[in-house]
């Protein structure tokens, strides 16, 4: 079967971004899970006393967005009114950026956050401008109780209807951090264990059900889950040539209806898809605080490349196991059942239960963790361990035995 | 006569946007151009020895980017296969920041860049984003040749055919730089000259022709200048509901082609809309080398706006009078020409000449920046004064005196 991904226009893998950037500078630690770049106070003679004492810094400079989930949430408003659909989406573009640079132990650190909103003006009124820069102040409020060191407020909304069918949500994330406490996946070695966060429940620092979704894998989770019947509707959601190609039909080829009920507690499938992202940095906080950031090999957040994310942070042969996943959230069982994704590429596209992983050579340590995150509300677990052998990973899922080499 | 640029679905003023952030913070310095925070060194104590011996630091988050000039650079580029053209962009995108930023005495600080890519991979290639990447290293190499400290190659390429129609380039930028430094345009007072810096012509640091156009008015710029061909062979250059108004078709109403030569020496009307937004941080970078900062009150980048900006930045009720401006550029008497826009309303959408201004109470100092920036190959007078009276920006132009309160 054809992936149905690349005929939608997406390439889960971003490999012409990586040709384009071969020759671009790795940073500091090129295996860490961010770019990282020396940090120099000013001036030089106070930067040495700095260094003198431990207190070296590094910066780290993040974009990312909420890709195409703003698409959607613009049908659910339109078709519900409700507004608040939008603060998640601003939610969404923030946790990429954060738990990105968590990763890198960035949350030691102090944060800058920026916000890009490019809208059409003929389709978004003032009011969701004003709900997105509400729902940034609300996250980042939420954050700082959490002690997380993040200052926003600052960007540019860009009228250019010429360009944007609907709106863009996009953040960048600056952080000076302590050199000391940079977590560099070049330590992930044979002999971690694999500790991972759940995606979906209901974690203490949020207000409702979370499905799982994350930010990556939307466009598919879009077109394969919902309805024809907004194809017509709302064709300035989608780009209509994805239903030029060999491939037929690729715009909304499922068939639930955003209101309608996924189960008895009442979630519909607009919400369920729609569940803003989940931030794991009060959890992630919360180990540097413990110190159990020393025992930390290593941490992947699953975004783009869904669990075959680790594969690009690699630096030797090694292989990753990951043999007792979380239970499949009934989100990603829907999205397969509905677009008819082969299994193997649903692991590839999506988180299937976990988005954030850390790697430790500790046992007791990854026990605390455990404890530490199920405290906040968020399941934890050993998933897996990494193994001495070829780069690859093994995924042992109850729909078969996947073997991913990149 | 109806503002064009509204029915295009572009608010200069922003005016929604402004009211969604009036309760967020304005940061250390509200007048100043940019958003100022405190920015601490740490541990504490190496902060405390900082501010000590006078290094306090502060923090600039900012963001900006290319806008529609990206839809332009898309038809340019279907029509002639000049790959080159979008290099130009990053550096309309890239040039917003950076110009914004030395408002405030940035170029005296730490920059670090990154880039929010969003493309539309049905109609934008993989090649494409290799000269976006490849634009933003000729640009970064370029200002470092001139000792501006700017670090960049972080950023996000996402793959979003559903959102948007083409390709949109923003960056952001987190400028880290002494408190001492900081210029604020609360310090603009009567009695101050005001020194514009021309943005046409080529500076030494510009490899060709510069037709003056920055990043701001490309919508009216495009549609206004650009022949009714190109709405029928790029749709997706535009959205089609401008054309659906009360006023009738507003997409490409001018009758140039984009490769019409506009005079002798061999420019064509494509080439000069498109013209890379010109930096002036090579300029303001010696301006601080040279120690005429100290003489610098406020500094305004007449981006959104046009040569109305200066208005958000007045502290106290002042009238700014701009009484003798350069020559109307060329290519902006032909945007006014072609879209029948009024003079009054030209001045408020585009830089009519010059994109940056200084204010200064020293003539002497004036006539210093003025030859540094003429030795840099940009040409600079002064164009106008602060004088006592009401909040009110009066411009006389060859076209008339023109009044603005806001």
């Amino acid at each position: 079967m054809s992936d149905k991904y690349a005929s939608l226009g997406v390439s889960s893998s971003k490999e012409a971004v990586h040709r384009a950037t071969r020759n671009n500078s790795k940073g500091l630690f090129p295996y860490a899970f961010c770019k990282i770049d020396s940090y120099d106070y000013s001036p030089k003679w106070l930067n040495n006393i700095a260094k003198l004492f431990g207190h070296r810094q590094v910066g780290i400079s993040h974009a990312d967005g909420a890709g195409t989930k703003t698409s959607l949430a613009y049908i659910y408003w339109k078709e519900t009114g409700d507004m608040s659909v939008w603060r998640g989406v601003v939610q969404d573009s923030i946790a990429m950026n954060i738990d990105d640079v968590a990763c890198v132990g960035g949350l030691t650190g102090r944060m800058f956050l920026t916000s890009s909103i490019d809208r059409n003006s003929h389709r978004i009124p003032d009011e969701v401008i004003a709900e997105l820069i509400n729902g940034e102040n609300i996250f980042l409020d939420m954050l700082r109780a959490y002690e997380i060191d993040i200052t926003g407020q600052s960007g540019e909304t860009a009228d250019v209807s010429d360009l944007v069918r609907t709106v863009t949500v996009n953040n960048s994330l600056f952080c000076q951090m302590p050199y000391k406490n940079v977590i560099d996946n070049a330590n992930i070695k044979p002999g971690n264990f694999i500790v991972g966060l759940s995606s979906d429940g209901c974690a203490l620092y949020e207000s409702k059900y979370n499905g799982g979704m994350g930010s990556n894998g939307l466009t598919l989770g879009r077109h394969g889950v919902f309805a024809p019947e907004y194809r017509k509707k709302y064709p300035e959601s989608f780009e209509s040539l994805i239903d030029a190609g060999s491939n037929g039909v690729q715009s909304y080829t499922g068939t639930k209806k955003l209101d309608e009920k996924v189960n008895a507690w009442g979630v519909s499938y607009g919400e369920m898809v729609l569940s803003p992202t989940r931030t794991y940095a009060p959890v992630i906080k919360k180990y540097h605080d413990l110190h159990l950031d020393r025992e930390i090999s290593g941490m992947v957040h699953c975004s783009g490349g869904g669990q075959t994310k680790v594969l690009n942070y690699l630096s030797n042969p090694m292989t990753v196991t990951k043999y007792d996943m979380f239970d499949i959230p009934q989100l990603f069982n829907i999205i397969q059942k509905e677009s008819g994704q082969p299994w193997e590429h649903m692991y590839k596209t999506f988180n299937m239960g976990h988005r954030m992983e850390i790697y430790t050579p500790s046992k007791d340590a990854a026990e605390k963790m455990i404890d530490v995150s199920k405290s906040f509300g968020v399941e934890a677990k050993i998933i897996g361990c990494v193994e001495r052998g070829a780069k690859r990973l093994l995924i042992k899922s109850p729909h078969g035995r996947f073997e991913y080499s990149r």
